[in-house]
């Protein structure tokens, strides 16, 4: 009864993902950004796109939707999991509702604070499934857009030195970390924040040296040298490529009803400023998966690295291509 | 000042319904199902379809979404009734917003905890208006759906056996046995789960044996016998079709902001396996609306009359055939 | 880096507006009325229109939906903010999900309880916004409909008296002044309920006399005659038109979250009725931007003057005008 859930049925995982599966979405991304948009009006004409989002979103969701009506798809689905079936009295299973869903759309795309929901959601669905992050597992289309607007800027990651800023158990850095194992990147260093008990013992006399155990044996099967830094200055200083993220995070696996905002400040070590890349004269590109608190100041979008809403346009053209791939491969 | 509100310029609910409306609405359904879908994607080019939904929903809202969508169809509307101007500080009469809303747009679409809300709306609006649900009134367009799954699989009606499981004050039910009392079946057999004080009592020592006043009226007039029984095992022995519904469901005119989900195990009487339905050589076609809690058993998809998925994609047809009545014979 | 934010580039505020720039935005409205829906359909094909809004809407929201949908635009957003990243635990800046967004969308349609919102989404995006209603600034696409229904009734504003009842310095009525000012009215009679210490002693008691400074200034500079009244009976006996507004609101600055409905009962002076109407021989024209309480009864719109819903069929040609014109003048 259980289908497969591989690419290009699905795409739940960057995990999954061939090296010839990657370099195919980023060059149908190429191809739709180049093409005149009258040319991939029509590339989905008739297909419904269903978004199930069961956590905030504005990126993710908005960029689906803009991504399925720009290629003539339309669009179906909650932003809200309170507005359907599955909060309710019945509180629907999630496969019943993936099941039902995918009877009336050609795609689903699912965001979900469940480890494993997209997983699941693709074995339930008759249609494909494309995971918009669940849990603490992955996020795969930020993660892929984000290595292919790396190398559309450094022609390739081929011998990059590629630094990862924030908790690398958190899904966007998880997806990511499986892409770069297999780009032969030159190394990657880490800068991870301490949790919070070690926080309370004074954040400068701390930095955290370890990663999960199953990205610690991605990169090591791989042959990826990796490496830990203290202080983002040093990224600046020796990274091609340095990726943000917010510190202060709950964890992704909490029910949004569950979270509330608080005042907090991004300790220095974990801050970019404009001000920091020109002082250490770094040409580093700087990305952020967004939204962003105070870690990466809007003045660095005046330097020439900085790359936070062009990460946005690049998205749109990396979320069509997942789209045409699964809805016309199907 | 009161428009007529009867099919089809609108479709409140089945009661209003003559057999001949019903035998139009099922061959469109058809028609539909069996035509290229690029035949039917601009029957509807240029209309609008809003959906107002004041309770929450995933099969009737999404499905008429995507039923509007497959006509070409476009779609506006809320999910959540607190982003409209309904329940704040102004609590727009639902005439004013179904008449505001009408204004805009080529066909309604509502929900409502309110009985009588849907007759209220089409009275006010100036475009057709379908109900989805209102109150503990009628949801016509799940009866009508199931009415066709029943049909297609049995060749009509005509001398079935059809059991309904269930609160028959609940709108799914009461707009079915509107429907079936006009279809000839040779007999309805009821499974009434008892109300709560009874409950207190041991419920395998009771069964209901009354139905809603009105609805008994409308089979006694049309001369279908009806029975009640106390077990699905006697259902699944005696009957064609068996429609299952949860058993532990609020009342439908409870505001959504005031319920919330609990534990609650279906007592067996009430739940299909497919180990019952193989203990007694079943061949009933077992339904069900959804959504379901554990009164019917994933496994019964398994089995050769399990349709529980079938409807779903019959029910968007069915939408379809009725957004095509309504808005094309404006 | 700041760009500027003038019609037609974005439309943030009636005050902005030259004489010409609404004479061509009615002329607009009229000729897509005046069109065949099938000569409008392909106008904006192609385009996305993102509807970010921070507060509940039910004309405004749905109506630019509609709009952008007759125009062929295709639409995505979101009706509640918490649904986006704006209000959890990141809180992402106004600017930022304004910016990331406008990546994505042809045009954002912005209502906001933060006075200056619209220009500061402007500011940031690199598309054109429109003001949906921001805080306690401006609502002009619902004064530029208002003052096309009333212009379309009377051929012409030139030499007319325009009564206005409510708060002015609430968002629709500060868009309407800034409009009347400009179009060589005869007088404004304002009618201004007493603010809250007032009422206390008595409500018949007392009648404000005065207007937010601004507005008096805009009324001065353009040489404006305008006086106040204290009864809405002397407005129908004086007056061509009457735009009606509720007098018990909260400040549109509160956010949404923190506002309940509450029982009130409008004082007679600021009710109209179709009684009062024929009582003293009315013919003025009763506008309503809606919703409405109890201040509109629903009997006026028996009464040749009551434009309450031929408002909206208005609004929705106004908002294709303003469409057409922000998106195809990029």
């Amino acid at each position: 009864m259980q289908p497969t859930v591989d690419f290009p049925r699905h795409l739940v995982a960057t995990a999954g993902l061939s090296t010839a599966d990657v370099g195919r979405l980023l060059a149908e991304a190429e191809r739709l950004r180049e093409a005149p948009p009258k040319d991939v009006r029509t590339l989905l004409d008739g297909a419904i796109v269903a978004t199930l989002f069961f956590q905030p979103s504005t990126r993710t969701r908005l960029g689906f939707e803009a991504a399925a009506l720009r290629l003539g798809a339309r669009v179906t689905g909650f932003a809200d999991p309170s507005t359907s079936r599955s909060v309710d009295y019945i509180g629907e299973s999630l496969e019943d509702t993936a099941r039902v869903v995918s009877e009336l759309s050609d795609a689903l795309v699912l965001r979900h604070y469940v480890t494993g929901a997209a997983r699941r959601a693709a074995q339930a669905a008759v249609c494909p499934v494309v995971n918009g992050g669940d849990g603490s597992n992955e996020h795969p289309t930020q993660a892929l857009s984000d290595v292919w607007t790396m190398t559309r800027h450094l022609g390739g990651l081929s011998g990059a030195v590629v630094a990862l800023v924030g908790d690398p158990g958190t899904r966007v850095l998880r997806s990511l970390v499986h892409l770069l194992a297999r780009l032969e990147v030159k190394r990657l260093l880490f800068l991870v924040p301490p949790a919070a008990p070690l926080i309370m013992g004074g954040i400068d006399a701390v930095t955290h040296t370890t990663l999960p155990a199953d990205l610690a044996a991605v990169l090591e099967d791989s042959g990826t040298a990796y490496e830990f830094r203290s202080d983002v200055t040093e990224l600046l200083a020796e990274a091609d490529v340095v990726e943000m993220m917010p510190i202060d995070v709950p964890s992704l696996e909490t029910q949004p009803s569950a979270l509330s905002s608080h005042v907090y400040v991004t300790p220095e070590p974990y801050r970019i400023t404009a001000a920091k890349i020109r002082a250490v004269g770094s040409r580093a590109l700087i990305l952020h998966p967004g939204p962003r608190k105070d870690e990466l100041h809007p003045d660095v979008e005046t330097t020439p690295g900085g790359l936070y809403f062009e990460q946005v346009k690049d998205s749109l053209y990396l979320r069509m291509a997942v789209l045409t791939q699964l809805v016309t491969h199907r």
